[in-house]
């Protein structure tokens, strides 16, 4: 997986003018499938739902993301935060499993829908983050609120310099908006930034608005049968195994 | 100044819903005057205006805030940030002392004006702040943009949870948006939040809004001869000497 650590020359100049590392959460920074199955398969066990496997049922419910924001991003829908969302979902995915959403606990579901500020870094990423820090203002650029990211951040340990969700951008990932207004607020112009991603369309949008790119392969990060995301589709300015190998491969 | 650490009973039930703390953060949590008196000092005495003080020159700089953002907050300006007031007000106190900023040197200003990111925590903040970091999200609320904020924090050690500038909020204290989303996007409800302020009229205003007030006394903020927000004006949810006897008062 390693590979030339800069693989467009011509991004070598500007990274000397690199304040800002923004970063994707889910996926990247911290591993959601393993948590959410975790979760999920507490919960469907105490409600008499041992059949539905976890992973499968984590991977259902994240899978409704897309379409969700996509309703945000086009203007369908007004902004809602992702813990709506994500409660908006969770119910769908039940009802996906043959479960009656009304038929459960609510307090339990709420607490489910929870899980997603519980969710545990993969190996690398605090000690990685520590050290981007020393030389970097990093930032999370998630689709997931402001008090989300906060939450998880306090928990695990995530030393990010400020945490600004989606909620503060108005809308989500990938739509410019997101980035453009993520950059203007840090006070950076697009090619002082750059984004940290395990996911090849996140970087594309952000590199259609000017900012830098590093690829950070996470092949677990759909369970032991990722298809996608495993190898860099475009010739991101940076690509690293994980985030300690980043700060190594970041001039 | 220690005075009873519950001034209004009815509050202690909503204490413990608690979740955020909010800081007024020029003047409550850095002593903005000593590091602007100080810098200024410097930048007269290289230009040859050795005749200023420069505590009256920080003094008059710092007084042009309130006409600058009150165009902001009545909308007769679309926002800009503090980074641009600050810029234009050293203009305008400048000639005030009868310097024409045409003829000093522009990158020798433009230095100057960072120096509201340099400023230094008082004595018991980095403290204070620590210890109420353990049980509350803690936020700076306050006029300044996000990124003096952030690079204020970075050199200082400030260790907020998240960094939040009046650029995201839009406008400026004492507006009620200002307050109100903050508290949005911290996803609480107002009577979950706490303001800590030096300043009365700042406190008045987020009470205003639901939100509880805790006010700390900094009696040297202006200076040797101050005279203003020596004491607390209205009976306040909390009154601490200073952030770390803060930790002590809050239930």
């Amino acid at each position: 997986m390693r590979q030339d650590t800069n693989r467009n020359p011509a991004r070598k100049l500007n990274m000397t003018a690199t304040r800002v590392l923004f970063f994707d959460v889910l996926g990247t920074v911290v591993d959601w499938r393993s948590g959410i199955a975790r979760e999920a398969g507490s919960f469907l066990a105490r409600n008499g739902a041992q059949q539905v496997d976890p992973g499968e049922f984590a991977d259902a419910w994240a899978s409704r993301y897309d379409a969700s924001t996509e309703a945000v991003r086009t203007g369908h829908r007004p902004f809602v935060s992702l813990d709506v969302i994500k409660r908006e979902n969770l119910d769908a995915t039940l009802v996906q499993f043959g479960l009656a959403p009304s038929e459960l606990p609510t307090a339990e579901l709420e607490e489910l829908n929870l899980a997603w500020r519980r969710l545990e870094p993969w190996p690398d990423s605090l000690k990685g983050l520590a050290r981007l820090k020393e030389r970097f203002i990093i930032v999370p650029l998630s689709g997931a609120n402001t008090r989300l990211l906060l939450d998880m951040a306090k928990r695990a340990g995530l030393p990010w310099d400020t945490v600004l969700g989606s909620d503060v951008f108005g809308t989500y990932k990938p739509a410019p908006q997101a980035y453009l207004r993520a950059v203007e607020i840090l006070g950076v112009r697009p090619a002082e930034a750059v984004l940290v991603a395990a996911h090849n369309d996140d970087l594309a949008a952000a590199r259609r608005c000017g900012i830098g790119t590093a690829f950070v392969a996470r092949p677990k990060e759909h369970g032991p049968a990722q298809t996608t995301d495993l190898s860099p589709l475009e010739s991101w300015d940076f690509v690293a195994d994980d985030l300690v190998h980043l700060a190594h491969v970041l001039p």
